[in-house]
């Protein structure tokens, strides 16, 4: 192992190389350099092709699935879609040197705060090799250094991605050191990365619950993390039930394997036989399977019954548990004891109830008359969307630019001592 | 082991229901209870004298240095100091509730960003029973459960002060899981808990390097830490050469044994025969040894030779580090490679250094002519202090109650959907 460790070791010495010079350059020199990437990619389509049909013939001949083998396939358009992505994050607003207050104290010296590059980020992520170019273009923007980690299945994709990207810095003058691809498959490569703590500022695991869980397990660096999204929608009595029918079906069924779709209706129990019936129907209509508590199943009466278990479930399919509940803090508690504090909302036209849902339920968002599926970085306007986080600590919800920012005190002081 | 993590767990299941209560209560009820905390404190000045006294006796039967001793000590005034600190505390702005900012979607619905309470957080700490007081009332103030693991020194003084604090809890009706005491000595307690990121949302460790790097390497919580302040003041050729050795002297003499005083001191090759001789006499005369590189022992003939190990060494005493360097480019440099990014100064008369010093130089605090001892939540108008972290996520520099709080995403809609 020791090889392994000193090579691991040697790439995110040379990441922080790289993180040391794109932390100093302008929004200016950093666009042109994303710009120039975004051209590259074009030029060396037949290229990243060629590569990528090395990873498809593998992917065949190990027998994956068609839709893995789907997800892991480049096309022009494919390539096309990642060269506009580079030059969108390029149009972006730089977050670096932002000054977000500043103050004087009484000895007359300034304190301000001001948004500055991380560092050094590794991404971990597993199976679409777009990510390595939607990930570090990210990274770049706000001046991180980031090391790749990608999917053994797309490894050929991956390293022709990043090697595109990792020349364009040297061509244009900057450590190459800035795109670092970690080009072992080895999975030990991961663990012996998650003890850099003295190199890597912040590792960002994209995939299963299972690759993230063993990073948070073995990792001394700071993990930002989406766990699951067991969401809700609570139906309250006073809700306008055409929009609580709207946003209950978009919620569900826009687009059911995401995290932030619905997976369990809450649904007050006085306007429940009114409601149920007719939004059962739609629901149905769209292929979506209801499991019931026993008095949901007094009005719907052909539906499965809801376990305890079913609750805690995140489906990411056209499976829907309801539920009748007394009260709004009988759905609080509800959601606070099976929900993932992901994505939660209220329909309900009462002023107190919307005010005391949006303060109490501690969610990454928390929505009042409107669709759970809107929590996203695009759609809440942050112009880019490296993940959404489950954690608490520094990025909750949509992670955009200045998620990727670190924020550090400065002083301007004439002399100032402590006394 | 089962018992004991059994019992860990069932404390940290208390204090997360103590969270969903605490963070709920509005300013004044939490301010309310505050109050009468720092009034139950003086009222059992005596039981709390005769806790620390078991201590005390252990200590001095263990055979512990008096200087540990003395720290472990409480007295009525260090009592009273905890109860005046409980009331200022009360007296801050509560960060609960803030909206930081709320901006309009094209389609109509209103998104913000509000602080929340973080959860549960778990401190860790060493020796002085004041911490017990100080970390549960930030924590309580920012609508936080707190659960106290202090050392087995202070175990009987600690578990008398948290008890104080959540029998007080109870008589006003409040879940007195919000204040949770590990009383347990046994270190495997410790590593129980780690395990935790289920129930618990943050880990403060305060202590020593080495109780951080076991925190750090066993925790799946994520960590806010401080590990060491390798500090530095840059004397520029263009330096106010008074003012450069009165922010020198400071930095160095006023409080050595702080994370936030000079270790190395880096002077500009043109200005150092002028200005190292009148500013040596000073740090002598305060009792510092000084430390030289060659260039350095030319100027300062009889000092010791530095080694480039000693450029990464955390005094906390009376020893400075000299440098010369040949430019502002060479400064930066040495701060970037021995440095811990803590708090770092330059002293110049020239804007454009000092520009780009304060944009380069990746501290947590980074100083333009004032003391690198400026570094603290007071000095900085914080109003609190419940450390200094040197991570760069989350928190960076010193954390008052903001840093303990969470910020999600709120949304107002009328009936939004995703399309």
């Amino acid at each position: 192992m020791g090889n392994l460790a000193d090579y691991v070791f040697n790439k995110a010495l040379y990441a922080k190389a790289g993180a040391r010079e794109i932390g100093k350059l302008s929004s200016e020199v950093k666009n042109g350099i994303l710009i120039k990437m975004a051209e590259k990619l074009i030029e060396k389509t037949d290229e990243i092709l060629s590569e990528n049909q090395k990873d498809i013939a593998n992917a065949e001949q190990k027998g994956l699935s068609k839709a893995l083998i789907d997800r892991l396939r480049l096309t022009p358009q494919r390539i096309n879609d990642m060269s506009i992505g580079l030059k969108e994050v390029a149009s972006l607003p730089d977050p670096v040197g932002e000054i977000l207050k500043m103050w004087r104290r009484p000895n007359g010296m300034m304190v301000g705060r001001m948004r500055v590059p991380i560092g050094v980020i590794a991404i971990i992520y597993e199976s679409r090799p777009n990510v390595t170019v939607d990930a570090a273009s990210l990274c770049l923007k706000a001046g991180n250094a980031v090391i790749l980690r990608g999917g053994s299945e797309a490894f050929n994709s991956n390293r022709c991605l990043a090697g595109i990207m990792s020349e364009t810095l040297k061509q244009n003058g900057v450590h190459d050191g800035a795109v670092t691809y970690l080009d072992v498959t080895d999975r030990e490569a991961i663990n012996e990365m998650l003890k850099l703590d003295c190199l890597i500022d912040l590792i960002i695991p994209r995939g299963g619950e299972g690759l993230i869980r063993t990073v948070v397990e073995n990792s001394r660096i700071p993990v930002l993390k989406h766990y699951k999204g067991v969401c809700h929608v609570y139906v309250d009595n006073e809700a306008d039930l055409e929009m609580a029918g709207d946003i209950c079906f978009n919620a569900k069924v826009q687009r059911p394997a995401t995290c932030n779709a619905m997976e369990t209706m809450l649904v007050h129990k006085d306007i429940a036989a009114e409601f149920l019936p007719e939004i059962a129907t739609r629901l149905r209509q769209a292929g979506v399977t209801l499991k019931g508590c026993d008095k949901t199943r007094q009005i719907l009466q052909d539906i499965e019954t809801v376990s305890d278990e079913d609750f805690y479930k995140e489906y990411l399919d056209l499976i829907l548990n309801v539920k009748i509940v007394e009260s709004i803090d009988d759905a609080m508690t509800h959601i606070s004891q099976y929900g993932s504090s992901h994505s939660d909302a209220i329909v309900t036209k009462n002023y107190a109830k919307a005010m005391r849902f949006l303060r109490e339920v501690d969610s990454s968002a928390v929505f009042v008359n409107a669709s759970t599926r809107l929590n996203d970085g695009y759609q809440f306007g942050l112009g880019a969307e490296i993940g959404i986080s489950t954690d608490k600590i520094h990025a909750r919800g949509p992670m955009g630019l200045e998620e990727l920012t670190s924020i550090k005190f400065i002083v301007f002081g004439s002399g100032q001592v402590r006394v």
